[in-house]
């Protein structure tokens, strides 16, 4: 990289999230020249992209920093000259959220953000946008590289990279939560860890885990069923049978539960949508708590209540990364990627979640060859409904949406496939022109 | 082939459906020179195979045939320089069957033959048997074709193919059922009906149909739509919801019901299991009517009332094939085979069922390529339950048990699969030694 | 198949082998109703293209058909709604083929019109015009199979399934000629003889050969390494090495010797094109001689002399795949195909040549899977020239043509391919304005 | 890793080598703990072998480090608990490569110590060694990593994957040569430049190279096309065509011009064998000189003259290895290994050489995907002759030795093949006891 200072910009910068990136981009001042991140956002945004505004302007001149602050709804402007793009955007907000979660237990199916028809719809409104802003960097900022944060970050990555010609990167915490929890189950420091992780998005599996070229996989597994603390604050920590997990022989996500052990996920969700609200009722909460708190002048800082909003280790996984890019490091990362022959039966531009290295000429992942049956038959059975989807939502094609969902292996039949289906399209019907 | 005589072998020559396969032979003696039929059983099924032995000697003297008709307890005789041998034995009867299909659905789950737990635990049973018969025949007739209608045909098909040399060919009516019931509704003969035929056993897609070279897959899809016959007797014939055929563009099989229709076809069996018995406890009557009707010494043809058993064209299915290679047709079969590249993402070992040429020389899939998202998921989904299956069966082994359950995409949550694995290993206590 | 009558429509129907074809029409008339022939050539064509009309006129009266023979310089008209378009023409003549002989053998190179620099010169000419010709089947015939014999008849058939829309089949005498040939050796009449055909167009190999079901492929080796007639008359009869047979395993096609036995090939070539001259050379006297004969005004059929012309089996070759896709015959025919997973090393749109069902409906190749090494390394090498080729002459790039010449095994080094690129396009000036 | 000491065993200890080795170990004291370094040689080698023990003693002595050294023809005691076991050896010494130079050219063939006939007959000297080699690892130090040296390096590694269990990665020094002339080039320190390194042993292109980020692949091939050095010194340096590389968009290795300039290097190796003696032969005058160095009880550094001899970087390389396997490093080496999806048209235990990262768990490829059809043929092409001629070695096998050297690009007729086999066979009659 020739430039000697970085410009960010952060799409749905009117996040909550977005102190923690202030905040780590305030540590790596050393190794990253970043002199301006420009946050940009939406009308329905706006008083929130203020507050926003005001904390990081605090934040970045109690550290001494010489970093410009804007915050916009000029997108353009963000993206001109940016070297990288960030989006952590949620079209529809937190109610299409609370939408997604609830519709689908209405049929008895996992009600999810981003995996099952909840995920579906996200990937339905958010793909027409995100290829949107895809044409925008093309024309204003052709040799940035886009991190995309936005869920459901594996089909949406993929919709960019067959859509459009931006330099792209998908990027989840889940890889990064797993080692971190990993390594603590192990006593280790996680830089002593190495996983081999592959999978999708939501649907990675760490297939062995070192420590000092010791092969631990087992020993994990057996921590994991005996019960160590092996999930993350947005999903309920159903305990995983340990036959379950000696019988997989990989370390399956956190989200993986809503895969394997749907039972108890889906009678949790509908306990918990009966009384405490469901995951986005409660976010909606945690939210306005935040943002009160942002507003106070005398905050300079992001405040610790930021950690229990569910997005660990964000900054980090997306800093590494501009890292690793910007320095040339060549360092090992899990992230969303096309697959061009990494698992040899998935077709070469399905987008997958993997250790790759990552340096200033971009990303390359570890090859992987043959994967167990235990685990490509499921992985086959989501890319399909992710193709299905992704082609969907750029077409506007009902016979594909109703085909991804069917395709899904969380909707267990035809006619609840299609039952959802239509509820979804008509409760989300503002934010799907394409099948107005 | 040089032999001016046929000798044809059958394993579970006691079945009710055996004077089908000697009619069908009757009628093909201008092609098909057979000279010896040797059934052989179990001494469980010695009175069954006797009162087939009278029935067949009398329709073979009617037809003033040159058949030998043997039937003995006695497999390696029967074998010995067979030049056929046909495989449709039931390990455990049709009790076992109904076990196989009450267990699942006291966990709620799809309780069937084939398809889902009820097929598994008829894998497990029948693939050490099955292999034990291909040891007789790689001594004793290493040159025999063996051609395998024993359900789950594809599985057992695959398990021959990996781990014996004999020359194997499975084989299922469904294919030739669907051939039969699309030309009908077309309203032309049979033979001006090609179909493109890709899938599993009972998994299987007619791709494409077309009459004279022209196109017809969507008059078809609209046809069954409407509620047109497209069901075999043995399959409760739930209607097919026209956007999905039209979303799916291929014609899925009967059973494809088990897989999209779970719901419907769920509580169908519940009722039935509840009222009119499942349907092998339906079965055991009609077999006991059926042998009172061979006993009787003045029958020499099949009655009428065989049809209702279930297996139709199963004869025509099998001889139709004995005949291409004998014959040197090269004439288009959909029959079991190993995918060889067929189907790209697939392994080379996996057996498919599709639309293959057949003659003296054996047995060439016709090249497929890629498949369409809404057909690669659930066969690789299903393909990958199939292996875990297998090498359970062969290896005796919980975990590839429990995982392979855990694959099937019938049994929707490893709680449920765990459960229903118990309970089909206790049930089957006595036939499955490997896991003793 | 709704038509009751057929148009052909013959592309450089001026050629000699023309009343061949008319032969096999007249032979076929029960089964194949064609009512039109429509032979189109270029200006400098003219003079042979009348006399071929008047010939092919006696022949039509001579057997009371009822075919409407048109001549025209008008290609549009021809192929307005035809309902098979096949292409037999040659860009330049005789006079560029025999430039495609000369031009390599100056550089101690094979010097052949198909294969080597001289296939590659042929290609550049031949695929801007074939692409041209399918751009009116596409808007006057869009319902019409092309039938491609024009060489090199692998590459040109990729072009045209890379570039177009035209259903098209690649066609060439080798296979039926070697069919014919191991026929004889064997002493069983064509129809008992089945070759499992499988490699590219002029490199392909007969892997394995049957008669009544047994393997023959041994003895076929071993009757052709003794030295009994296995070559075409346009070919040099070098004698195959028995060893190197033996180690091979599958039988070649006559033209593998300028791959195999290059040396002595080479020499002969040298010796030729001093002596005798090259083949085109020989080629110009005997067409100057035909065309003498067609004059005749009694000449009614056609001559005997026009088999020492080299096209053996054309006539047949094309017109029963003419009759398998009009009368849906689902019989198994050596073509060039796009592989779509047949050979599972090479790419879906590479277009090979091997066995494959042909019906009303199309064309499927027989699924082969992994190639012997043996096989496999030449395939790929001859594949990626091939592909460079077309990339080349449709872009008229340099860079592609040269990298072209250097890959194809027959050009050692690139030194030489450089100079026979230079030499190439010097010489074929005129005939390739991609190039100017 | 979990010894705190290191052993390393060397096969071929008495390599003129050995001095630049143990260098290597000394300048890595502290990252490396290395405390016992086990020379092996054959009884022919004894008195080299003692040579080298005395001059490595002095070596170690100097530089005060505490590493016991040990030379012996006990294979097996050096093997026993070993933690790398490096080998380095040559069957037949080097007047067995001196005959495998000669004999080819003979032919008006390449002739060259690894590629071509002279590679080919090498491999079948040295696999049959090799897997005995393994045999012992297995036994007497399972643990252990194999640094596998031994040319031809790429075939020797895939016998080893293919037919022992030993943990092994074959090593060339081209990979790291071409990292250092490409940086020279372009005045940049080493650690800058970034290459994709993708192909096979001594056919390996860099078909990217990137300094700070930016693709300089047109300007590095610009330069080698200019004339700037880009060989090593045992390859005579014949220029490249600058439309040759720039059609071929790759930079080749030094070995590719065996490959692309036939003509020159042939004639260069004729004048050669001629006037100065082929390499082999020259070497061994530079050996004896060394050796007459290395016995001056005075000596306790690797003398200068060492570098002449060819082997450069290949104590770094190999070293670097050792210490990304032992200090878990996950850093970026280019080293031979079995593809397993890397390439994807490729078999998955093909060995290749590429861009791979080496931690404490072994190695993973950098996925590459398709690769450009300037390429894959080639690859193909000599990866099949590769893996007869492993087939043949193992076997002893005339028929896969014919055919390895009838696929391999550099011999191009079958006639020439076997006079070449054949006289390969009688020369190294006593060094291929498969053969006899």
């Amino acid at each position: 990289m020739m430039t000697k200072s970085l410009k960010l910009a952060i799409i749905g910068g009117g996040s909550s999230y977005t102190p923690e990136l202030v905040e780590g981009v305030l540590k790596r001042l050393d190794i990253l020249p970043v002199t301006e991140m420009h946050f940009v956002d939406i009308e329905a945004g706006k008083e929130k992209l203020e507050i926003i505004e005001g904390l990081t302007r605090r934040m970045v001149e109690k550290a001494g920093a010489n970093i410009e602050i804007k915050a916009s709804l000029d997108r353009r402007a963000a993206i001109a000259n940016a070297d990288f793009v960030m989006t952590q955007f949620r079209v529809g907000g937190l109610q299409a959220r609370a939408n997604d979660e609830r519709i689908p237990i209405k049929y008895d199916v996992i009600g999810q953000e981003t995996t099952g028809p909840g995920g579906f719809a996200k990937a339905l409104r958010t793909i027409p946008v995100i290829l949107d802003i895809c044409k925008d960097i093309e024309e204003l900022a052709p040799n940035a590289w886009m991190l995309n944060f936005t869920n459901p970050a594996g089909l949406v990555t993929e919709a960019i990279q067959k859509y459009t010609q931006v330099k792209s990167i998908g990027l989840c915490n889940v890889p990064v939560s797993m080692q971190m929890m990993i390594a603590e189950m192990m006593a280790c420091p996680p830089e002593k860890l190495s996983l081999e992780c592959i999978g999708l998005n939501h649907l990675v599996w760490a297939h062995r885990a070192w420590v000092d070229g010791q092969d631990v996989t087992a020993e994990v597994l057996k921590k994991v069923g005996d019960g160590q603390n092996f999930s993350m604050n947005n999903i309920f920590e159903e305990p995983w049978d340990p036959d379950f997990l000696n019988a997989l022989g990989a370390i399956p996500c956190p989200y993986h539960r809503y895969f394997y052990q749907v039972d108890a996920m889906l009678a949790e969700e509908k306990e918990s949508a009966r009384d405490g609200g469901t995951r986005a009722e409660q976010v909606m909460k945690t939210e306005a708590e935040l943002f009160e708190l942002y507003r106070d002048e005398e905050l300079a800082e992001k405040p610790k209540q930021l950690e229990m909003r569910g997005g660990a280790y964000y900054s980090d996984a997306s800093l590494n990364l501009v890292d690793a890019i910007y320095n040339d490091r060549k360092t090992i990362h899990v992230i969303n990627v096309a697959n061009n022959g990494t698992i040899s039966s998935l077709p070469d531009e399905a987008v997958i979640e993997c250790s790759a290295v990552v340096g200033s000429w971009g990303v390359r992942p570890l090859a992987v060859g043959k994967l167990s049956p235990a685990i490509t038959g499921l992985i086959h059975q989501v890319k399909a409904y992710e193709q299905l989807a992704i082609e969907a939502a750029v077409e506007g094609s009902y016979n594909k949406a109703f085909m991804a969902l069917s395709s899904n292996p969380l909707v267990p039949d035809i006619t609840r496939a299609k039952a959802i289906l239509d509820d979804i399209l008509r409760t989300n019907h503002d934010y799907l022109p394409n099948f107005a």
